[in-house]
């Protein structure tokens, strides 16, 4: 990190004016222990996507098979992430960790259900302790097969009807905050259907009295599969050290399981973007990330994170490619 | 317009939920009057520079010889801009407009100088109208030039040594506001040099008592030729109905001028990022743009701009390339 810093003063710009990317490729460098740090790419966006028996609970006005139909989506290139990822030179894997139907994939479909959805987090536990450390050993796996390929940076991605509820209970289990506070619109819904979900996230957080100590346990409790997962794709990324983009709300309830788990698992983390769900704001708050982007985006799927990675790879080819005082023969003020 | 709108709403996702995104590329299927618009894509900084008369007056601690040095720097390949743009795919063209010492370029660097240096605003005019005219037809030349070569979408980019000084003067003489207010750190100055430039500005401001229905004379006093140049930058992007990507505190002030000129022209203006220059936001806000990015950068060039052409791209992406519920077989809600 001092490399980076040094290197940064004596780049041909003004000291800092690169503001949040300085900052960031700092961080890279450390993580990475090396200066410059590698550029992030290849990299791949790695979709998790499970269902919900909240769905029920009317929380969301869209139909549950949106899940399964999404993912093919994923998997024929015809979704917002994909056009994200293709502009951003990215890869898309779909991960089934808790979809409530079979599936039928491609090479780009990754079977690794571990419960055809997640069960009611407002009636009883949404997963065992065992479901759950299974699906987060399914994001271990999916993170460390990506980094053996030669991925030099993940990002994370989502799909789920339904899951912007067991991510509100996750962030107000992990923060503090109020269910009202840590609930949002999701993909939109009205008023009336805000309230019933508010109110479903404040009931399940007093039926379970998830304690923030217990990662695993506030998982299995108010948690998803999908959560779950991402949960260990962003600890397996740390571990390998690889910088994660984490994307929305979703990932950001994930990202607080994982910090609840490893600490310092937070230096792997980059803030892709300010997603307009209330609770990642609140979430970010809590980890101390500065979002690089923040445009309103509330769609989840790991679009948000594939945008911010033209910007993470700009951060860190400063670093490679811009010319020294010296090597340019420019005055210094 | 009607028909990007009505496109966003059919595509596989929740409506507005990719926020400004959908905005933009509303704005951009009017502004091209087809949907999808085209794709930004191939795209052009160009580098406007010039040095200015008003760094005898003490409002920068860099040598005047750092504009000359860094249009090397440009042509070299080794600045910041040139990162940001290759990372993006885009062209960096220098045009040396007003530098004043003679340049010696490569093929990316074009000749137009219209004066050896600005005068010093702070004791006569800046510069005749003439030179002022001769300054905004270098602008609009480029534009022309870059448009029939095939470019999609322009970036304006800048360098001068203390052109963030008639950049404030600028944005003071066309929004009305305070010199303080319109007076920033521009590469990084300290608090006595920063009394001393909104003092300079304060000054030229009386003595000129520039008036922004004419704003030729306002670029004649105050301005400079980069910023007069970029004003016709600008107006050449809007005139044949091309996206322009504006930079920081030095376009903000140009693109105020065409504002003034042809209001329509704010119709093309995509403000890239939210510059650390209070200016800059003084500026946007009059011409009612929100940026797309908001990093703390500070360094003019064309930097933020480049930085923010991808997210540009992505924006117009998703028009051309995602499935709508129909074609993907999803369903609604």
């Amino acid at each position: 990190m001092a490399a980076a810093r040094d290197l940064q003063a004596r780049l041909t710009k003004p000291a800092g004016s690169l503001g949040a990317l300085e900052e960031l490729s700092v961080r890279l460098a450390g993580l990475a222990e090396v200066c410059p740090p590698p550029l992030p790419t290849p990299a791949t966006v790695a979709v998790f996507a499970g269902d919900h028996g909240v769905h029920a609970q009317g929380v969301t006005p869209w139909p549950q098979e949106v899940t399964a139909q999404m993912v093919a989506n994923f998997v024929a290139g015809g979704a917002v992430v994909n056009t994200f990822a293709r502009q951003a030179g990215a890869d898309v894997m779909v991960v089934d960790v808790g979809v409530a139907i079979p599936l039928h994939g491609g090479a780009t479909l990754l079977d690794a259900n571990v419960r055809r959805g997640t069960r009611d987090l407002s009636v009883g536990p949404a997963l065992t302790r065992d479901e759950a450390r299974a699906a987060v050993e399914v994001g271990v796996g999916v993170a460390a097969a990506l980094v053996e390929s030669g991925a030099k940076c993940l990002l994370t991605g989502d799909m789920g009807i339904a899951n912007t509820t067991p991510a509100a209970a996750l962030i107000a289990a992990f923060t503090g905050a109020g269910p009202a506070a840590a609930t949002g619109r999701g993909a939109g819904i009205d008023d009336a259907t805000l309230e019933r979900k508010v109110e479903v996230v404040g009931r399940a957080l007093a039926l379970h009295r998830p304690d923030p100590a217990d990662p695993l346990g506030v998982l299995a409790a108010v948690g998803g599969l999908e959560h779950a997962a991402l949960t260990g794709f962003i600890l397996g990324a740390a571990a390998h050290r690889v910088p994660v983009i984490i994307d929305g709300v979703i990932a950001t309830s994930a990202a607080l399981a994982a910090a609840a788990f490893a600490p310092d698992a937070v230096a792997a983390m980059v803030a892709g973007h300010r997603s307009a769900e209330p609770g990642a704001t609140v979430a970010l708050a809590h980890l101390g990330l500065e979002p690089l982007l923040d445009l309103g985006m509330r769609l989840g799927e790991g679009s948000g994170a594939a945008l911010a990675l033209p910007v993470v790879t700009a951060a860190v080819r400063v670093l490679h490619e811009v010319a020294t005082f010296d090597s340019a023969g420019v005055s210094e003020k």
